[in-house]
């Protein structure tokens, strides 16, 4: 457990309540104050939880409410989800999306194929980190294929050197490999503490998983 | 580490890696076949890793693509960051918003209204959860309020209860109490693995953190 400030303030008078919190507020900016940089981030959500892909699709919410560019470049699946399909539709001038997968291992059952399909997602994914006009490039369930040994971490952790200076690229998928936690930025990792598939016999449904 | 399919599967003949695959597929469909139950859920982001808020944010796009109609309650903030704004501005006939809370402990510096407004938005949040319209309802950090005792997590859990059957509810933020994991359906917890605002004094960035 963190600290709980309840415990830490419970008795205090209103006075020495406002006090305390005024000493947090300035340590606070102080931090805050000493985080000046801006630099374009290489950003890891793993693990075998949930949120890995919906996390980045936050992000490119957001990106795509600042106005800026971005790429999502899908690794495994080989079209669009048909309900993102239509929410995302709404910024066709900002976003450009190409589906490269064909499926999950178990259902291509060709692994000569898989690792041709990744190696041209991870060729179309280097076109769009490279290019300056997309502050943000999603490269869906990568981390899958660097996994299976079907794309090489040397590879790809070369062309991330090749991103410009202010852009941010997102790689996702459970079981990224050591050598891309190190070079990355920001990394989560999502855990699994619950879940109803498993335990209630829940299938996944729409707006939550899709 | 989980199991890495590329050491299980290297060495197999093209035939060989097509059968093995064949019968992970059929495994797969029998999953799927028992997962069959749908479900209004009840669903925790909480850790202190990054991508609570954004994996809501995720799950209320899928759900606007969908048609449905979503309720975004915010505990802490007061305002919305204006990208998430922008962006979500597109669903306004379906997307209801309201920011209910007046910033950090350290920045309001008064508990027994911090306490009033925790209070007033979980009422707002119930109104939303009991509506049969609502078929998401985000309570965006009110894990923080229950983890301070600014609500108590009782009462939060008998309001849950009064959730329609199909409709679900996301409550998020760092701290969530254990009485509020017991009763949730999809727990998932973001780990900070890596933080390049703490290690690289890199600044929170416009299409990442807002």
């Amino acid at each position: 457990m963190t600290s709980t400030p309840d415990r830490e303030t419970a008795g205090l008078t209103p006075e020495q309540y406002q006090r305390k919190m005024q000493r947090r507020k300035d340590v606070q900016a102080e931090r805050l104050a000493a985080r000046s940089r801006e630099k374009g981030l290489i950003i890891v959500h793993t693990g075998n939880g949930k949120g890995k892909t919906t996390a980045a699709l936050g992000m490119v919410m957001r990106s795509l409410g600042h106005g800026y560019r971005v790429a999502i470049i899908q690794f495994i699946k080989g079209a669009w989800e048909p309900a993102e399909k239509e929410a995302l539709s709404r910024w066709e001038d900002q976003l450009v999306f190409r589906a490269l997968g064909e499926g999950f291992t178990w259902e291509t059952q060709d692994r000569e194929r898989d690792i041709q399909k990744a190696t041209q997602a991870w060729e179309t994914g280097l076109e769009y980190i490279c290019n300056p006009d997309f502050h943000l490039v999603l490269l869906d369930e990568i981390n899958i294929a660097l996994k299976l040994g079907y794309l090489d971490v040397e590879t790809v952790l070369g062309g991330l050197e090749q991103k410009p200076e202010d852009s941010h690229v997102i790689l996702t998928g459970r079981g990224a490999p050591p050598a891309l936690i190190d070079a990355a930025d920001l990394v989560t990792e999502m855990t699994l503490v619950k879940h109803p598939f498993r335990e209630q016999g829940v299938k996944a449904q729409p707006g939550i998983e899709f």
